[in-house]
C-alpha cells in the first residue's frame, strides 16, 4: 500500500465523524508498522479523543517506530484535550505523513515543527485538495469567523420550485429528501425565510432519517411568524429579526422558547445577511444551510455569503411558477455568478448539482 | 468476439450516416467469416447502396457461409434500391444477426421472413433498445408519417434564457454552441418562433461546423418577419404562418425565395403545431430541433408533439430574467410533464441533460 491508500482510509475515518465535531474538524487516523494497519481512529464529537489519540491508544506498544497518516496537522495547543504532537512524541512515532496543515492560528505548522523538532519525520501535502473539501466548513470558520453556507433548493428541470399557485410538495423524490435530512444533520443550522413558514410550516428536522437535529434560524424582519408555528418544537429555535419587530412579539417568542438576535437591517428593511452570518460565527454556528425560498436565495447570493450549491433538479417541467432565485439584478450575462468545480450526482430520477461561488 | 460485439461495431459504422440518410434509417452491416471480419459498410445517402451490400460487396467471395450482423431488418421492397433481403440470400450468407425489426409497413417481419425460407439462419434482438434509439428518428417518422421532434434551449442553472432585458449571448459556452450545431446538421429541420427571429436575426445554419444545413422553420402567424432577416440566406427557408398573415406579405416572403405553410391557427391566433407537424412529415421532413423561445418552447409542450429534450445547463444564476418555458396551465405538481430516460453529460463547463417525453 502506498502512502495515498492509507490516506484515503483516514478520510474515510474522518467523515465518521460529520455532524458531530463541530467546531472542530474532522479528522482520521492509521497507525501503520511494517505495512500492517495496527491502529485506527477518528474524532467523534467536540472534547472526546482526537483522532490521532484514539489510533495510537489502540497500537499500544507497536506505536513505538510506526508510521502515523493524518488528515489535519496534529495540534500543539491545550484546548479541551491536551496537545496531540507531545502525545505523538511521547509514543515512539517515527513517521508522520499529513494531508495538510491546519491553518487555525493556534495550529499553522507549529504541529510539524515540534514533531521535526523531536527528530519525526514529516510528510505534508498527499491528498490535499480532498482533506481541504472534506473540512471544507472547519477551514472557513477557523480562517474567517464565518459559517460555511449551503444554499440548496429542489426545483424542475426549468428553474421553477413551487407552481404560481405555491404548491411545492414535492418538487424532488423521497430520496432527495432524505438526502437533504442527511445532510441538515451535518450542519450545525438551517436557515429559512419567514416566509416559507408561513406558506409551508416546515419542521426543517431530518426527521427522516436518525441524526443530530440542527438549530434552525428563520429570517424573520418583522416577526410575523406564528407563535403555533411547528419550527418552535425539537432542536432550538433562533429568529433573527430586526428593529422593526415589537417588543411584544420579540418578548412572545422569547417566551416559546426561541432565541431572538436582534440585527441591522439593509435598507430593503431586510435582516442584513452578512451581520447574520458574524453572529451565528460568534456562536460558534460553523455551518449553516439555507433552505430557501427564492427571496433568501437572492438575498443570500447578494450578499456574497454562499460558499456552496446544492441544487436537486426533478425530471418534471413546470413552466410558469416561483422561480429558484429571485431577482439578482442583473441586467447582462456577464454580470451572473459563475458557478465552479461543479459535480453531478444522481439521486434516483433526480439530479443533485453541486457547485462552489 | 461476441455477437454483440460485433453489433456494436454495426451501431457505430451506422451512426456515420447521421444527418445524410434521411428519410431513410441509419443502417450499419458487417461481414464475419471464421472468426474475421471480412466487410464492412454503412448507408450513407438516401438513394445509395444499402449498408448490407456495401459490406457483401467488400466481403467479395468470403461472403459464402459468412454471418451478417446489421441493426435493422434487411428490406423487401423495392423503393430507389432493390431489395436487400434477394442480395444476402444470392450471395450466400449462412447467417444473420440483427438488433430489430423494421417497423415500415413494407417490411415489418417480411425481410426476416424471406430469409428464413431460404435457409438462413436469423438471430434478431440483441442490442434492440440501442438500435431504437439510434434509429429514433427512423422509427418514429415510418410509424406515425410525423417528424421526431427535439426541444432544446441553453439556459443557467436556475433555467433562465435570457436576462430580463433579452440578453442571451452567450448562455452556453463554445463547446455548447459547437455541438448544437453538429445537432443541426444532423436534422432535417430546425424551428424558431418569430419572436426569436425579431429579437436576435439568427441564422440557424450549423456554420461552427462543416455539416449538411438543415431546412429552417420559422413559426410566424401573422407574418411579421422582416424581409431582411439573415435566416432568409442559405438552406431553405419555411414560414409556417395562417389566414391572419395578408397575402401581400406572403408574396413578399415568396419572392424572397422562402417557402410559405398556410396552417389552420389554435384559438389564440397561433399556428397550430399538431398540423404544423402534420405537413413536415407529409414534405418527408423526419426530424424537428425546434430552438425556442419560451413561448414556442410552450405551445410545442402543451401541443404533446415533443418527443425529446435537450437541455444545455451552464454553471450560471441568473435570478430574474426570460423562463426556458413560458406558461404550461400547470397548477398542481402531480400535472407536470414527467421526464424519462434522462442521460447527463457534460460539455465543457456545461452539462446536457436529455430525456424522454
Amino acid at each position: 500500500m502506498r502512502d495515498e491508500d492509507y490516506l484515503r482510509r483516514v478520510l474515510t475515518l474522518a467523515k465518521k465523524g460529520a455532524g458531530m465535531v463541530s467546531p472542530n474538524p474532522l479528522v482520521g487516523a492509521v497507525v501503520v508498522k511494517d505495512g500492517r494497519v495496527v491502529g485506527e481512529g477518528f474524532h467523534r464529537k467536540a472534547g472526546e479523543f482526537h483522532a490521532e489519540v484514539s489510533a495510537i491508544q489502540k497500537a499500544g506498544s507497536r506505536s513505538e517506530g510506526a508510521t502515523l497518516y493524518l488528515n489535519l496537522e496534529p495540534c500543539v495547543h491545550f484546548g479541551r484535550t491536551p496537545p496531540c504532537a507531545d502525545f505523538i512524541i511521547s509514543k515512539g512515532i517515527k513517521r508522520v505523513v499529513c494531508s495538510m496543515e491546519d491553518p487555525n492560528p493556534l495550529v499553522s505548522g507549529n504541529g510539524f515543527s515540534k514533531l521535526r523538532q523531536a527528530g519525526i519525520e514529516v510528510d505534508v501535502g498527499k491528498l490535499e485538495k480532498e482533506a481541504s473539501r472534506l473540512n471544507e466548513i472547519y477551514l472557513r470558520y477557523v480562517t474567517t469567523g464565518l459559517p460555511f453556507v449551503i444554499l440548496k433548493w429542489a426545483q424542475t428541470l426549468d428553474g421553477r420550485i413551487a407552481t404560481r399557485t405555491g404548491e411545492s410538495k414535492w418538487i424532488s423524490s423521497e430520496s432527495s429528501r432524505r438526502y437533504v435530512h442527511r445532510l441538515r444533520s451535518h450542519m450545525d443550522a438551517v436557515l429559512v425565510g419567514v416566509e416559507t413558514v408561513l406558506r409551508d410550516d416546515p419542521r426543517l428536522s431530518p426527521y427522516l432519517i436518525k441524526g443530530r437535529p440542527p438549530v434552525k434560524i428563520v429570517m424573520d424582519s418583522k416577526l410575523r411568524i406564528p407563535l403555533h408555528a411547528r419550527v418552535f418544537q425539537g432542536a432550538r429555535l433562533i429568529l433573527a429579526t430586526t428593529t422593526s419587530a415589537s417588543k411584544d412579539r420579540i418578548e412572545d417568542a422569547k417566551a416559546q422558547g426561541a432565541g431572538v438576535w436582534l440585527l441591522p437591517s439593509t435598507k430593503d428593511g431586510l435582516v442584513d445577511m452578512i451581520e447574520l452570518m458574524k453572529e451565528a460565527g460568534r456562536r460558534q454556528i460553523t455551518s449553516i444551510l439555507i433552505e430557501g425560498g427564492s427571496r433568501v436565495a437572492a438575498s443570500a447570493l447578494k450578499a456574497g455569503i454562499v460558499n456552496k450549491l446544492m441544487i436537486f433538479i426533478a425530471p418534471k417541467l413546470l413552466g410558469d411558477g416561483t422561480p429558484a432565485v429571485s431577482d439578482l439584478g442583473i441586467k447582462q450575462i456577464m454580470q451572473a455568478p459563475v458557478l465552479k468545480e461543479i459535480s453531478i450526482r444522481r439521486c434516483g430520477t433526480d439530479l443533485i448539482y453541486t457547485a462552489y461561488l
